[in-house]
Protein backbone atom coordinates (compact mmCIF):
# COMPACT_ATOMS: atom_id res chain seq x y z
CA UNK A 1 0.00 0.00 0.00
CA UNK A 2 2.85 2.67 -0.77
CA UNK A 3 2.31 5.66 -2.14
CA UNK A 4 4.27 8.74 -3.68
CA UNK A 5 3.61 12.29 -4.28
CA UNK A 6 5.32 14.57 -6.88
CA UNK A 7 4.51 18.28 -7.03
CA UNK A 8 5.50 20.18 -9.71
CA UNK A 9 6.36 24.18 -9.97
CA UNK A 10 8.65 26.49 -10.02
CA UNK A 11 6.89 28.46 -7.62
CA UNK A 12 7.15 25.78 -4.71
CA UNK A 13 11.26 25.64 -5.31
CA UNK A 14 11.12 29.90 -4.91
CA UNK A 15 9.28 29.29 -2.24
CA UNK A 16 6.62 32.03 -3.26
CA UNK A 17 4.00 29.06 -2.80
CA UNK A 18 3.94 26.67 0.18
CA UNK A 19 3.13 23.17 -1.26
CA UNK A 20 -0.11 23.08 0.38
CA UNK A 21 -1.44 20.47 -2.54
CA UNK A 22 0.93 17.31 -1.44
CA UNK A 23 -0.26 17.73 2.36
CA UNK A 24 -3.93 17.47 1.43
CA UNK A 25 -2.78 14.47 -1.03
CA UNK A 26 -1.18 12.93 1.64
CA UNK A 27 -4.08 12.96 3.89
CA UNK A 28 -6.36 11.80 1.68
CA UNK A 29 -3.70 8.79 0.73
CA UNK A 30 -3.72 8.10 4.54
CA UNK A 31 -7.37 8.33 5.23
CA UNK A 32 -7.48 5.76 2.20
CA UNK A 33 -4.77 2.94 4.11
CA UNK A 34 -2.18 3.82 2.04
CA UNK A 35 1.51 4.95 3.21
CA UNK A 36 3.27 8.11 1.65
CA UNK A 37 6.64 6.44 1.70
CA UNK A 38 8.10 10.12 -0.31
CA UNK A 39 7.28 13.40 -1.71
CA UNK A 40 9.29 15.35 -4.11
CA UNK A 41 8.85 18.18 -5.86
CA UNK A 42 10.75 19.68 -9.24
CA UNK A 43 10.18 22.45 -11.44
CA UNK A 44 8.75 23.27 -14.86
CA UNK A 45 11.31 21.31 -16.40
CA UNK A 46 10.42 18.61 -19.13
CA UNK A 47 13.80 16.94 -18.51
CA UNK A 48 13.81 17.04 -14.30
CA UNK A 49 10.55 15.65 -14.34
CA UNK A 50 10.88 12.99 -16.69
CA UNK A 51 14.09 11.75 -14.33
CA UNK A 52 12.23 12.09 -11.46
CA UNK A 53 9.13 10.09 -12.99
CA UNK A 54 11.47 7.21 -13.97
CA UNK A 55 12.64 7.33 -10.18
CA UNK A 56 9.55 6.99 -8.97
CA UNK A 57 8.32 4.11 -10.79
CA UNK A 58 11.37 2.04 -10.21
CA UNK A 59 10.31 1.85 -6.69
CA UNK A 60 7.24 0.96 -7.97
CA UNK A 61 4.56 2.19 -5.74
CA UNK A 62 1.19 1.41 -6.52
CA UNK A 63 0.06 5.08 -6.55
CA UNK A 64 1.62 7.91 -7.45
CA UNK A 65 -0.15 11.17 -7.69
CA UNK A 66 1.11 14.19 -9.74
CA UNK A 67 0.68 17.58 -9.30
CA UNK A 68 0.94 21.56 -11.35
CA UNK A 69 1.32 21.89 -14.46
CA UNK A 70 -0.87 21.32 -16.62
CA UNK A 71 -2.10 24.74 -17.39
CA UNK A 72 -1.81 26.91 -20.77
CA UNK A 73 1.91 28.36 -20.64
CA UNK A 74 5.02 27.84 -21.57
CA UNK A 75 5.90 26.51 -18.02
CA UNK A 76 3.70 23.99 -18.14
CA UNK A 77 5.26 20.93 -19.47
CA UNK A 78 3.61 17.92 -16.92
CA UNK A 79 1.85 16.02 -19.37
CA UNK A 80 4.60 15.83 -22.27
CA UNK A 81 7.43 15.01 -19.66
CA UNK A 82 4.83 12.26 -18.90
CA UNK A 83 4.60 11.47 -21.76
CA UNK A 84 8.00 10.91 -22.60
CA UNK A 85 8.84 9.02 -19.34
CA UNK A 86 6.29 6.68 -20.46
CA UNK A 87 7.18 6.31 -23.96
CA UNK A 88 3.74 7.25 -24.95
CA UNK A 89 2.67 9.91 -27.87
CA UNK A 90 0.85 13.25 -26.48
CA UNK A 91 -2.50 12.71 -28.53
CA UNK A 92 -5.39 15.41 -28.88
CA UNK A 93 -8.32 13.93 -26.58
CA UNK A 94 -11.23 15.25 -28.13
CA UNK A 95 -13.42 14.85 -25.53
CA UNK A 96 -11.17 17.13 -23.63
CA UNK A 97 -10.58 19.40 -26.42
CA UNK A 98 -14.64 20.10 -25.82
CA UNK A 99 -14.97 21.24 -22.35
CA UNK A 100 -11.67 23.53 -23.07
CA UNK A 101 -13.73 25.36 -25.55
CA UNK A 102 -16.91 24.90 -23.33
CA UNK A 103 -15.24 26.04 -20.31
CA UNK A 104 -13.74 29.05 -22.31
CA UNK A 105 -16.89 29.93 -24.38
CA UNK A 106 -18.97 29.87 -20.41
CA UNK A 107 -15.93 32.56 -19.12
CA UNK A 108 -16.64 34.81 -22.19
CA UNK A 109 -20.24 34.76 -21.63
CA UNK A 110 -20.15 35.78 -17.99
CA UNK A 111 -17.62 38.69 -18.93
CA UNK A 112 -14.55 37.26 -17.49
CA UNK A 113 -12.21 37.00 -20.41
CA UNK A 114 -11.99 39.07 -23.63
CA UNK A 115 -12.10 36.45 -26.21
CA UNK A 116 -13.46 32.84 -26.64
CA UNK A 117 -11.57 31.42 -29.31
CA UNK A 118 -9.23 28.07 -28.96
CA UNK A 119 -6.11 29.29 -29.53
CA UNK A 120 -2.67 27.28 -29.45
CA UNK A 121 -2.12 27.48 -25.91
CA UNK A 122 -5.45 26.41 -24.55
CA UNK A 123 -5.92 23.60 -26.84
CA UNK A 124 -2.71 22.46 -26.02
CA UNK A 125 -4.75 21.67 -22.00
CA UNK A 126 -6.62 18.70 -24.72
CA UNK A 127 -3.41 16.43 -25.12
CA UNK A 128 -2.70 13.91 -23.11
CA UNK A 129 -0.69 10.60 -22.84
CA UNK A 130 -2.34 7.97 -25.52
CA UNK A 131 -3.65 5.48 -23.56
CA UNK A 132 -4.73 7.54 -20.44
CA UNK A 133 -8.12 8.19 -19.08
CA UNK A 134 -9.07 11.70 -18.74
CA UNK A 135 -9.91 12.96 -15.58
CA UNK A 136 -12.62 15.67 -15.49
CA UNK A 137 -11.86 19.22 -13.98
CA UNK A 138 -15.26 20.30 -12.93
CA UNK A 139 -14.06 23.82 -11.87
CA UNK A 140 -10.95 24.77 -14.31
CA UNK A 141 -10.13 24.40 -17.85
CA UNK A 142 -6.92 21.58 -17.50
CA UNK A 143 -8.44 17.82 -17.83
CA UNK A 144 -6.56 15.62 -15.36
CA UNK A 145 -5.00 12.51 -16.77
CA UNK A 146 -5.32 8.31 -15.32
CA UNK A 147 -2.34 5.85 -16.76
CA UNK A 148 -2.72 2.46 -15.45
CA UNK A 149 0.55 0.99 -15.45
CA UNK A 150 1.40 -2.65 -14.45
CA UNK A 151 2.59 -1.98 -10.88
CA UNK A 152 1.27 2.00 -10.68
CA UNK A 153 -1.67 3.94 -10.95
CA UNK A 154 -0.59 7.26 -12.06
CA UNK A 155 -3.07 10.43 -11.77
CA UNK A 156 -2.03 13.59 -12.85
CA UNK A 157 -3.86 16.62 -11.37
CA UNK A 158 -3.48 20.64 -11.87
CA UNK A 159 -1.98 22.72 -9.42
CA UNK A 160 -4.48 24.69 -8.69
CA UNK A 161 -5.60 24.03 -4.83
CA UNK A 162 -9.31 24.14 -6.03
CA UNK A 163 -9.27 22.34 -9.10
CA UNK A 164 -7.01 19.85 -7.43
CA UNK A 165 -9.11 18.90 -4.76
CA UNK A 166 -12.37 18.78 -7.11
CA UNK A 167 -10.57 16.31 -9.37
CA UNK A 168 -8.94 14.31 -6.42
CA UNK A 169 -12.47 13.48 -4.63
CA UNK A 170 -14.30 13.05 -7.59
CA UNK A 171 -12.13 11.22 -9.86
CA UNK A 172 -9.52 9.24 -7.83
CA UNK A 173 -10.45 8.29 -4.50
CA UNK A 174 -13.18 6.41 -5.98
CA UNK A 175 -10.47 4.65 -8.27
CA UNK A 176 -8.14 3.55 -5.33
CA UNK A 177 -10.25 1.28 -3.29
CA UNK A 178 -11.50 1.33 0.42
CA UNK A 179 -10.03 2.65 3.92
CA UNK A 180 -8.26 0.47 5.15
CA UNK A 181 -6.13 2.90 7.44
CA UNK A 182 -6.96 4.80 10.18
CA UNK A 183 -4.98 7.40 12.50
CA UNK A 184 -5.99 8.80 16.03
CA UNK A 185 -4.85 11.98 16.90
CA UNK A 186 -4.00 12.40 20.59
CA UNK A 187 -2.56 15.05 23.24
CA UNK A 188 -0.06 13.26 25.90
CA UNK A 189 -0.63 14.99 29.24
CA UNK A 190 3.43 14.96 29.75
CA UNK A 191 5.85 17.44 30.27
CA UNK A 192 8.35 16.57 27.83
CA UNK A 193 9.43 14.44 25.13
CA UNK A 194 11.74 12.42 26.05
CA UNK A 195 10.23 10.99 28.86
CA UNK A 196 7.49 9.47 26.33
CA UNK A 197 10.17 7.93 23.97
CA UNK A 198 11.11 4.88 26.46
CA UNK A 199 6.98 4.14 26.69
CA UNK A 200 6.52 4.39 22.46
CA UNK A 201 9.44 2.16 22.33
CA UNK A 202 7.80 -0.45 24.00
CA UNK A 203 4.63 -0.06 22.44
CA UNK A 204 6.05 -0.06 18.69
CA UNK A 205 7.36 -3.59 20.04
CA UNK A 206 4.39 -4.72 21.23
CA UNK A 207 1.47 -3.71 19.09
CA UNK A 208 1.02 -3.39 15.05
CA UNK A 209 0.74 -0.12 15.24
CA UNK A 210 2.81 3.15 13.89
CA UNK A 211 3.31 6.15 16.54
CA UNK A 212 4.28 9.94 15.63
CA UNK A 213 4.71 11.95 18.34
CA UNK A 214 5.87 16.04 18.36
CA UNK A 215 6.04 18.42 20.70
CA UNK A 216 3.22 21.11 21.00
CA UNK A 217 5.21 23.61 23.48
CA UNK A 218 7.41 22.69 26.93
CA UNK A 219 5.04 21.90 30.06
CA UNK A 220 1.91 21.64 27.91
CA UNK A 221 1.36 18.81 25.89
CA UNK A 222 2.83 16.19 22.84
CA UNK A 223 0.96 15.59 20.02
CA UNK A 224 0.75 11.55 19.42
CA UNK A 225 -0.52 10.08 16.42
CA UNK A 226 -0.98 6.38 16.48
CA UNK A 227 -1.76 4.48 13.45
CA UNK A 228 -2.84 1.34 13.10
CA UNK A 229 -5.52 -0.98 10.55
CA UNK A 230 -8.38 -0.63 12.83
CA UNK A 231 -9.74 0.69 16.22
CA UNK A 232 -8.98 -2.30 18.05
CA UNK A 233 -5.17 -2.28 17.62
CA UNK A 234 -5.22 1.02 18.11
CA UNK A 235 -6.99 1.46 21.18
CA UNK A 236 -5.03 -1.19 23.21
CA UNK A 237 -1.95 0.42 21.95
CA UNK A 238 -3.61 3.26 23.70
CA UNK A 239 -4.50 1.94 26.79
CA UNK A 240 -0.86 0.09 27.16
CA UNK A 241 0.34 3.85 27.07
CA UNK A 242 -2.09 4.78 29.81
CA UNK A 243 -1.27 1.64 31.97
CA UNK A 244 2.26 2.73 31.51
CA UNK A 245 1.48 6.23 33.00
CA UNK A 246 0.77 8.69 30.14
CA UNK A 247 -2.62 10.78 30.02
CA UNK A 248 -4.00 11.01 26.62
CA UNK A 249 -6.65 13.65 25.67
CA UNK A 250 -8.51 13.46 22.08
CA UNK A 251 -7.33 16.41 19.24
CA UNK A 252 -4.32 18.47 18.67
CA UNK B 1 24.51 27.16 -7.49
CA UNK B 2 22.13 24.03 -7.45
CA UNK B 3 20.41 23.58 -4.05
CA UNK B 4 18.18 20.43 -2.80
CA UNK B 5 16.07 20.68 0.20
CA UNK B 6 15.27 17.52 2.28
CA UNK B 7 12.80 17.76 4.90
CA UNK B 8 12.19 14.77 7.40
CA UNK B 9 8.90 13.53 9.12
CA UNK B 10 5.84 11.42 9.47
CA UNK B 11 3.52 13.88 9.75
CA UNK B 12 4.45 15.86 6.55
CA UNK B 13 3.60 12.38 4.65
CA UNK B 14 0.28 11.88 6.73
CA UNK B 15 -0.28 15.70 5.22
CA UNK B 16 -0.94 16.17 9.65
CA UNK B 17 1.81 19.36 8.79
CA UNK B 18 2.03 21.03 5.85
CA UNK B 19 5.61 21.46 5.08
CA UNK B 20 5.91 25.35 5.04
CA UNK B 21 9.89 24.78 6.10
CA UNK B 22 11.05 23.77 2.67
CA UNK B 23 9.29 26.82 1.32
CA UNK B 24 11.19 29.26 3.56
CA UNK B 25 14.40 27.69 3.56
CA UNK B 26 13.72 27.40 -0.73
CA UNK B 27 12.75 31.43 -0.54
CA UNK B 28 16.47 31.74 1.44
CA UNK B 29 18.79 30.30 -1.00
CA UNK B 30 16.93 31.60 -3.79
CA UNK B 31 17.40 34.99 -2.33
CA UNK B 32 21.05 34.01 -1.95
CA UNK B 33 21.12 33.22 -5.62
CA UNK B 34 20.83 29.69 -5.57
CA UNK B 35 18.63 27.47 -8.12
CA UNK B 36 16.89 24.83 -5.30
CA UNK B 37 16.17 22.05 -7.89
CA UNK B 38 14.37 19.72 -6.17
CA UNK B 39 12.66 19.15 -2.67
CA UNK B 40 12.08 15.56 -1.45
CA UNK B 41 10.50 14.60 1.56
CA UNK B 42 11.01 11.39 3.45
CA UNK B 43 9.89 9.69 6.93
CA UNK B 44 11.42 9.49 10.37
CA UNK B 45 12.92 5.71 8.47
CA UNK B 46 16.66 5.40 9.02
CA UNK B 47 16.80 3.37 5.96
CA UNK B 48 14.77 5.80 3.72
CA UNK B 49 16.94 8.66 5.08
CA UNK B 50 20.34 7.06 3.91
CA UNK B 51 18.90 6.18 0.50
CA UNK B 52 17.68 9.65 -0.25
CA UNK B 53 20.68 11.71 1.06
CA UNK B 54 22.77 9.24 -0.93
CA UNK B 55 20.30 9.82 -4.18
CA UNK B 56 20.70 13.31 -3.66
CA UNK B 57 24.65 13.56 -2.96
CA UNK B 58 25.14 11.63 -6.06
CA UNK B 59 23.47 14.61 -8.21
CA UNK B 60 26.52 16.83 -6.37
CA UNK B 61 24.29 19.83 -5.59
CA UNK B 62 26.22 22.65 -4.03
CA UNK B 63 24.10 22.99 -0.85
CA UNK B 64 21.95 20.39 0.64
CA UNK B 65 19.54 21.54 3.26
CA UNK B 66 18.09 19.06 5.72
CA UNK B 67 15.43 19.65 8.32
CA UNK B 68 13.57 17.34 10.65
CA UNK B 69 14.25 14.69 13.23
CA UNK B 70 16.49 15.67 15.99
CA UNK B 71 14.33 15.45 18.41
CA UNK B 72 14.76 13.28 21.36
CA UNK B 73 12.45 10.78 20.48
CA UNK B 74 12.10 7.06 18.89
CA UNK B 75 11.61 8.50 15.44
CA UNK B 76 14.21 11.27 15.53
CA UNK B 77 16.74 9.24 13.84
CA UNK B 78 18.26 12.10 11.08
CA UNK B 79 22.00 12.62 12.40
CA UNK B 80 22.10 8.60 12.89
CA UNK B 81 20.96 8.00 9.22
CA UNK B 82 22.91 10.67 7.76
CA UNK B 83 26.10 9.22 9.52
CA UNK B 84 25.49 5.95 7.86
CA UNK B 85 24.84 7.29 4.60
CA UNK B 86 28.22 9.47 4.82
CA UNK B 87 29.87 6.62 6.51
CA UNK B 88 30.66 8.20 10.04
CA UNK B 89 30.25 7.74 13.09
CA UNK B 90 28.42 9.02 15.18
CA UNK B 91 29.97 10.94 17.99
CA UNK B 92 29.11 12.69 21.32
CA UNK B 93 29.85 16.42 20.98
CA UNK B 94 30.99 17.95 24.48
CA UNK B 95 30.04 21.55 23.62
CA UNK B 96 26.34 20.19 22.50
CA UNK B 97 25.95 18.25 25.58
CA UNK B 98 26.90 21.16 27.48
CA UNK B 99 24.70 23.21 25.64
CA UNK B 100 21.61 20.56 26.06
CA UNK B 101 22.19 20.19 29.49
CA UNK B 102 21.93 24.16 30.35
CA UNK B 103 18.65 24.64 27.81
CA UNK B 104 17.06 21.66 30.16
CA UNK B 105 18.52 23.19 33.20
CA UNK B 106 17.25 26.66 32.38
CA UNK B 107 13.48 25.13 31.40
CA UNK B 108 13.49 23.24 35.06
CA UNK B 109 14.04 26.84 37.03
CA UNK B 110 11.53 28.48 34.51
CA UNK B 111 9.05 25.49 35.80
CA UNK B 112 8.63 24.69 32.43
CA UNK B 113 9.38 21.22 33.16
CA UNK B 114 9.73 18.85 36.55
CA UNK B 115 13.09 17.05 36.02
CA UNK B 116 16.34 18.97 34.53
CA UNK B 117 18.80 15.53 34.55
CA UNK B 118 20.21 14.54 31.14
CA UNK B 119 18.38 11.22 30.46
CA UNK B 120 19.49 9.19 27.65
CA UNK B 121 17.04 10.95 25.36
CA UNK B 122 18.33 13.87 25.78
CA UNK B 123 21.49 13.43 25.42
CA UNK B 124 21.09 11.58 22.27
CA UNK B 125 20.83 14.97 20.86
CA UNK B 126 24.42 15.33 21.25
CA UNK B 127 25.67 12.75 18.80
CA UNK B 128 27.02 14.42 15.46
CA UNK B 129 28.36 12.87 12.60
CA UNK B 130 32.44 12.62 13.06
CA UNK B 131 34.23 15.45 11.77
CA UNK B 132 31.02 17.85 11.91
CA UNK B 133 30.61 21.10 12.44
CA UNK B 134 28.19 22.18 15.24
CA UNK B 135 25.01 24.84 14.54
CA UNK B 136 23.90 26.31 17.40
CA UNK B 137 20.11 26.55 18.65
CA UNK B 138 19.72 29.50 19.88
CA UNK B 139 16.03 28.81 20.95
CA UNK B 140 15.75 25.08 21.57
CA UNK B 141 17.68 21.80 22.84
CA UNK B 142 18.80 20.15 19.37
CA UNK B 143 21.97 20.95 17.61
CA UNK B 144 22.16 21.57 14.29
CA UNK B 145 25.50 20.12 12.27
CA UNK B 146 27.23 21.64 9.09
CA UNK B 147 29.60 18.97 7.44
CA UNK B 148 31.37 19.82 4.00
CA UNK B 149 31.99 17.37 1.76
CA UNK B 150 33.74 17.86 -1.75
CA UNK B 151 30.90 18.93 -3.82
CA UNK B 152 28.88 19.29 -1.78
CA UNK B 153 27.80 21.87 2.29
CA UNK B 154 25.07 19.70 3.85
CA UNK B 155 22.89 21.58 6.51
CA UNK B 156 21.25 20.02 9.05
CA UNK B 157 18.83 21.64 10.86
CA UNK B 158 15.35 21.07 13.32
CA UNK B 159 12.04 20.82 11.81
CA UNK B 160 10.45 22.95 14.79
CA UNK B 161 9.76 26.17 12.34
CA UNK B 162 10.97 28.30 15.18
CA UNK B 163 14.48 26.77 15.73
CA UNK B 164 15.10 25.69 11.84
CA UNK B 165 14.57 29.58 11.17
CA UNK B 166 16.93 30.77 13.55
CA UNK B 167 19.27 28.49 12.83
CA UNK B 168 19.22 29.09 9.10
CA UNK B 169 19.14 32.55 9.59
CA UNK B 170 22.38 32.78 12.13
CA UNK B 171 24.72 29.55 11.28
CA UNK B 172 23.41 28.45 7.90
CA UNK B 173 23.41 32.04 5.46
CA UNK B 174 26.57 33.25 6.49
CA UNK B 175 28.42 30.25 5.55
CA UNK B 176 26.95 30.58 2.06
CA UNK B 177 27.63 33.43 0.26
CA UNK B 178 26.47 36.70 -1.06
CA UNK B 179 23.22 37.74 -2.79
CA UNK B 180 23.44 36.85 -6.44
CA UNK B 181 20.34 36.24 -7.80
CA UNK B 182 17.19 38.49 -7.44
CA UNK B 183 13.60 38.47 -8.55
CA UNK B 184 11.02 41.16 -9.51
CA UNK B 185 7.30 39.80 -8.89
CA UNK B 186 4.86 41.75 -10.94
CA UNK B 187 0.99 41.82 -11.93
CA UNK B 188 0.67 41.50 -15.71
CA UNK B 189 -2.88 43.23 -16.61
CA UNK B 190 -3.81 40.89 -18.83
CA UNK B 191 -7.17 38.57 -19.38
CA UNK B 192 -5.89 35.35 -19.51
CA UNK B 193 -2.48 33.58 -19.40
CA UNK B 194 -3.20 31.72 -22.76
CA UNK B 195 -2.37 35.17 -24.50
CA UNK B 196 0.66 35.81 -22.35
CA UNK B 197 2.56 32.38 -23.53
CA UNK B 198 4.03 33.62 -26.78
CA UNK B 199 5.18 36.81 -25.28
CA UNK B 200 6.98 34.46 -22.49
CA UNK B 201 8.91 32.29 -24.99
CA UNK B 202 9.99 34.99 -27.63
CA UNK B 203 11.46 37.02 -24.03
CA UNK B 204 12.68 33.97 -22.47
CA UNK B 205 15.00 33.58 -25.97
CA UNK B 206 16.28 37.00 -25.72
CA UNK B 207 17.06 37.78 -22.47
CA UNK B 208 19.09 35.53 -19.56
CA UNK B 209 16.41 35.12 -17.19
CA UNK B 210 13.70 32.62 -15.67
CA UNK B 211 10.02 33.83 -15.80
CA UNK B 212 7.50 31.89 -13.98
CA UNK B 213 3.59 32.84 -14.37
CA UNK B 214 0.86 31.91 -12.40
CA UNK B 215 -3.02 33.04 -12.87
CA UNK B 216 -4.25 35.32 -10.12
CA UNK B 217 -8.17 34.96 -10.99
CA UNK B 218 -9.82 35.18 -14.29
CA UNK B 219 -10.51 38.93 -15.51
CA UNK B 220 -8.16 39.83 -13.14
CA UNK B 221 -4.15 39.64 -13.29
CA UNK B 222 -1.64 37.36 -13.88
CA UNK B 223 1.26 36.49 -11.46
CA UNK B 224 4.68 36.80 -13.37
CA UNK B 225 7.95 36.40 -11.34
CA UNK B 226 11.39 37.42 -13.48
CA UNK B 227 14.28 36.03 -12.23
CA UNK B 228 17.79 37.33 -13.12
CA UNK B 229 21.16 37.79 -12.77
CA UNK B 230 20.77 41.25 -11.77
CA UNK B 231 18.11 44.31 -12.12
CA UNK B 232 19.46 45.74 -15.20
CA UNK B 233 18.97 42.41 -17.07
CA UNK B 234 15.26 42.38 -15.61
CA UNK B 235 14.65 45.42 -16.67
CA UNK B 236 15.32 44.73 -20.31
CA UNK B 237 13.18 41.69 -19.85
CA UNK B 238 10.29 43.27 -18.86
CA UNK B 239 10.55 46.54 -20.95
CA UNK B 240 10.62 43.96 -23.95
CA UNK B 241 7.65 42.73 -22.76
CA UNK B 242 5.83 45.83 -21.95
CA UNK B 243 6.50 46.82 -25.96
CA UNK B 244 4.82 43.72 -26.58
CA UNK B 245 1.82 44.95 -24.90
CA UNK B 246 1.88 43.58 -21.40
CA UNK B 247 1.10 46.72 -18.82
CA UNK B 248 2.60 45.41 -15.55
CA UNK B 249 2.23 46.36 -11.78
CA UNK B 250 4.75 45.35 -9.10
CA UNK B 251 3.59 43.06 -6.19
CA UNK B 252 1.55 39.99 -6.22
Amino acid sequence: MLAEILTIGDELLTGNTVDSNSAYIAQKLTEKGYWVKRKTTVGDDVEEIKTVVREILDRKPEILIISGGLGPTHDDVTMLAIAEALNLELELNENALKRIEEFYKDLYKKGLIDDPTLNEARKKMAYLPKGAELLENTVGAAPGAYIKLENTKIFVLPGMPREMKAMLENEVLPRIGEKKFIQKKLLAEITDESKLAPILSETLQRFNVKIHSSPKGFGKYIGVIIFGENEETIEKAKKFMEEKGIQFEEGW
